[in-house]
């Protein structure tokens, strides 16, 4: 699944259960210029939360109020109790920011989202059609008295939110500020409570380090660091989960549990909802002791406090992440001298580099992922021409063939299964309204993965089941070449993806196409499916050994179609001639691209080498699982799907064209 | 020639008339370990300036001052009176800092200088073999007491390297202290003064656009910011000599003159040395008017003054470039809400896009340009056998030749000029010392440019007159394959540099080689040969048609050769199949590359075909020009150097292996 820019956006509709319904015949938009104004039935009445949370702004003295779209841990996916946005808006797309003052309420979001917001909204609430900060805090001094206060949950900002608003409210006689008892949640009456249980230690069959393994392999880098940190805090949800080996299930599609850690030399602080903590956990966690290898568990809530009294100590310096650390917390770190940053935390650096154990299981985790993707487009490709399935039941047919495979834990996120036009939305999602009958004139993208106990897959393919236009043949065949051009690089080590990634725009660009998203992101053992901070972005960390992307190019034709080709890599060492420390990408996602829309004629004969070598390893791999699970059909399927290619205007099996070149002379001096 | 970083590094060692000089036997460097200690006779005794320099520190209460490499314009070349590392340290080098304290000195250099500080420096100096401003403020931290304040140029110091200095003392109780006085200019009696006349205007000629069409394009850039700034603070030299279409001599190979400029929506003032503005000057800079597109001349050395009584106007806000303008300035603008920022100033990003004559008049200059580079080339192919000529009688060549070309103005750098293992330091330069003998044994590498009035050149050709080794030719072949990779690529308006150049390294990554250096950096006309902001670094600006860049990939092989292939390319609009706004590069440097050094079979067939058809280009401009010159032996040289390629495996005499498909093809019909 592709990312935009640094957090990264996805429909949230699925989650909150309050997809746009479709009724017969009704104008689905809004229109609050009439009188009254209409509101189409999939708006939601907002008039009392706003009213109740007014009526807390009020004594508080504060002339706006800030509404995010994210959670304490400033995580891509959110739980349905961090949904305030929707619950104050009605508005349940994943990005936006809604301010209300004491006469006036706004959400500024996306292009995606315009007409989502214009079905989901009543009319207290203006739609701003754009979604950068600049923009809030242009419209925040329009609207605030000077002299006015703007009231912020700082646990919801990232620190490059707030300074963001700073930098654009300076000198407008407009200030932020930080208010951590969050307002929303006081309106917010039948707010979801978070679920008792659910915690669970990863199996000793998934793991190397055990978490004491990686406490003190954590350690060991805050005891190398020239600063000298004497704690680190980790508050992304996954950094706790890593370190621990420990998952739980609060966010959908994510196997997090709310969490913060602090870990110092002597101490490690485990802030979470205790009383989901099992005696199990506890054994499990050492939490009967307090050594430097025990756990003492304190409350989720307690966090500010707590981390307060620890930065009150004189000699302390916390080390933290600038990317994942909320607000709330930066603000207590002080004086600045107590604070040591860096982008990334030690965890999320070492969690990007898979260990043995990792690197294997995750393999094999796309193993069996291909079985399920495969079973999917055998399927469609009997079914479509009888023209009874739609984009729902092809997206429900590969989450029920995934479930069917060993150690899987549901979907990675919601399946994007887009036929004809919708695909050319990259981050569309079928819905009762805009499910769309598969059918042979149309091309079909479907981008799904899996969880699993063993690791995170997402892979996207592309197909035609009638005749494609040679339009869309030349521009799958260029997305791939995209793909294995990143695919087949040898980069030295340390290489950053960002100076690499326009090798899977390039034979795109030759013919002036383009794609408006980014290339990939980074995979993991059961965590979120797009796992920071591996990947192509700016902000991407340089490559390594072992860690894992996603290489994913695509082309979208407005109104048309859209392509991708999406495919999970590991990082390896190759030998090379002259050189050491060189690197390549070694492709998990096993599952063969729609033959009839690769024209070979456009490929390089490194290229078709590099196919159908890819095509030997899947023959090999998924082989044998289908093997082992009896799959015959699918077996044949995937056997006639993995031909090698040949290449063009060539008779015999090779694919230089200097080779063709040499037969045709050979030809020639024959006929003489 | 290539750039190492953000402020690129050239040895000054020609410039200041102090290169290392060579006594027969004795030792080179000295040894401050023995009683008394051991200087060559190329060390520089600096005990009297240290001596008064520390009795101006003492009453003014700092503990130790540091002296920077740099100018008040934050120049990549300086002139000599600016070189106050060199008159304090007696170290020549152009990298490095220096601190003094009352009982101690220290240099920090690069590598690239350590011999050289330890032939030049006596024993007053310790070297620290380093150049990060963390270790100069780690020892700062060590020497200075608590309390301590640390004396600094303003005028000498970036913004940025006031902040990492200041990030670096943090929380140590040692501070800076901003002395704009500069310190080292009151000890040096004999600093150079500023020479009196030495401005020019450019002739009609080399003009599109006047300074006041000039002045109105950048205020029409103030008026559309949304920050609404009423003053533009120019800095940095070639931004003042561009915007009235001026040029000086005040810099060795940089045709600039000290100045600053602060333009407003009515006024224009020019800080200058006003007795070098001759009358002729001041009728065409409109110097006896005050209305808008009048120029206003001020005293260069009241900037500060002036500057500061403009920012004590109520509403005003200054934008400066934060990359060129020193911290002097900046600390006056205040408060921060009087000032506006961006990384390079409106004028440095206008400039970057060369109008339609610059870019002919640019080309124009190459053609010229490549003259010389061939007579260089044909003539050491002749002498060289002979063995009588060295590096430095090369680059004497090669200079004259230039000289003889028309509006030449002299060269643009310190000739490279390198044999065998000096090649393979990258910024190596010839000098008496150094200076190795020709030898048909060894690879030749030559980088040089000229200035002419209309344009700046910078090329690279390396060349072997024996027999190259096998690894030579394919290490030369794939640098070559960078450069072309690079030169041929499609690619949206708007692409950064930096995600593209990896094209230059891609074909030496595949056997493990890789160079240390930047890909290219930008040119023009008639200004320093590294003409920022546009290149192939992190910091450059997007690719925009119009600008023109170096393209140099190189490979170095340690103690044996070195390689580089450098052409300057414009870039240009492109016409694809289905998109619009895409560019590539068209390459303006026009020698041919040793054809004995190409091995054609590693090279695909688009490369084979973009090298004949670059081969054509030289043909048809380079022959013009001979022509014109009556050079004839230069142009039967230059067509054996230009005879187009043939693919390997094939007869014929074309170079698309496709097009020798459709040709062969034919012929075969007609037989049949």
């Amino acid at each position: 699944m592709p990312s935009y820019g640094w957090l990264l956006a996805l429909s949230l509709a699925a989650l909150t259960g309050n997809p746009p319904g479709a009724v017969a015949n009704e104008q689905t938009e809004r229109n609050c210029s009439l009188t009254p104004p209409y509101l189409p039935s999939t708006a939601v009445n907002t008039t009392l939360q706003l009213k109740e949370l007014r009526a807390l702004m009020s004594p508080l003295s504060i002339s706006a109020y800030i509404i995010p779209d994210t959670d304490a841990h400033l995580s891509e996916y959110i739980s349905p109790r961090d949904a305030r946005l929707a619950f104050m808006t009605g508005f349940t797309g994943s990005a936006g920011t809604a301010v209300v003052t004491p006469t006036k309420a706004v959400l500024w979001t996306d292009s995606r989202y315009w007409v989502q917001a214009e079905r989901q909204m009543d009319c207290n609430w203006d739609l701003k059609r754009d979604v950068s900060i600049m923009s809030v805090a242009e419209w925040l001094i329009s609207e605030v008295p000077p002299g006015g206060e703007i009231g912020f949950d700082p646990f919801l900002f990232s620190l490059k939110t707030q300074e963001d608003y700073s930098v654009n409210l300076m000198s407008s006689n407009r200030s932020l500020k930080s208010m951590p008892a969050n307002l929303v949640d006081q309106v917010w009456k039948e707010r979801p409570s978070i679920p008792p249980g659910g915690l669970i230690r990863l199996p000793d069959r998934v793991i190397q380090r055990s978490w004491q393994m990686k406490v003190e392999q954590i350690r060991s880098q805050m005891t190398d660091s020239p600063y000298k940190p004497t704690a680190l805090l980790l508050s992304a949800l996954d950094e706790t989960a890593w370190l621990f080996n420990m998952r739980g299930s609060d966010i959908p599609y994510n196997p997090f549990f709310y969490s913060y850690t602090l870990l110092t030399m002597n101490e490690i602080w485990l802030f979470v909802h205790m009383e989901r903590i099992t005696d199990e956990l506890k054994v499990y966690l050492n939490t009967s002791c307090d050594g430097p290898l025990c756990v003492q568990l304190k409350s989720y809530d307690s966090v500010l406090d707590d981390l307060k009294m620890y930065v009150d100590q004189p000699g302390i310096k916390v080390w933290i992440g600038t990317e994942y650390t909320n607000y709330a917390l930066y603000e207590i770190i002080t004086p600045e001298d107590k604070l040591m940053t860096s982008s990334y935390s030690p965890v999320l650096t070492t969690k990007a580099v898979k260990d043995e154990t990792e690197q294997q299981i995750l393999r094999d985790a796309h193993v069996r992922d291909a079985v399920a993707v495969i079973q999917l487009l055998m399927w469609l490709e009997k079914v479509v021409p009888e023209g009874k399935e739609t984009e729902l039941t092809a997206a429900k047919y590969v989450d029920t063939c995934r479930s069917k495979q060993k150690d899987n834990r549901g979907p990675s996120f919601d399946t994007i299964s887009a036929s004809g036009p919708n695909a050319a939305l990259a981050h569309y999602s079928p819905t009762a309204e805009n499910n769309r009958k598969l059918t042979v004139d149309e091309m079909y993208l479907v981008d799904s993965g899996g969880q699993y106990l063993d690791g995170t897959t997402d892979i996207t393919r592309t197909v035609h089941w009638g005749t494609p236009t040679p339009m869309q043949k030349e521009a799958f065949t260029r997305v791939l070449m995209g793909n294995i051009e990143i695919s087949r690089t040898i980069f030295p080590s340390g290489t950053r993806g960002v100076n690499m990634e326009m090798l899977g725009r390039r034979a795109l660009w030759e013919v002036g196409l383009n794609y408006g998203h980014g290339t990939g992101h980074g995979v993991g053992n059961y965590f979120g499916v797009h796992e920071w901070p591996v990947g192509f972005q700016s902000n991407n960390i340089p490559f390594r050994e072992g860690m894992f992307t996603s290489i994913e190019p695509g082309y979208y034709k407005e109104n048309d179609f859209g392509i991708r080709i999406e495919d999970v890599a590991v990082i390896v060492p190759v030998t090379t001639k002259y050189g050491h420390n060189y690197l390549t990408f070694d492709t998990v996602s096993l599952v063969p691209y729609d033959r009839k829309l690769i024209d070979t004629s456009l490929l390089s004969s490194e290229q078709l080498q590099w196919l159908n070598s890819y095509y030997e390893t899947i023959r090999k791999l998924v082989g044998l699982e289908l093997d082992q699970q009896e799959l015959h059909e699918e077996k044949d399927w995937m056997l006639r799907n993995t031909e090698p290619f040949v290449a063009p205007g060539s008779s015999a099996s090779v694919s230089s064209s200097s080779l063709t070149l040499i037969l045709l002379t050979v030809t020639l001096h024959n006929i003489i």
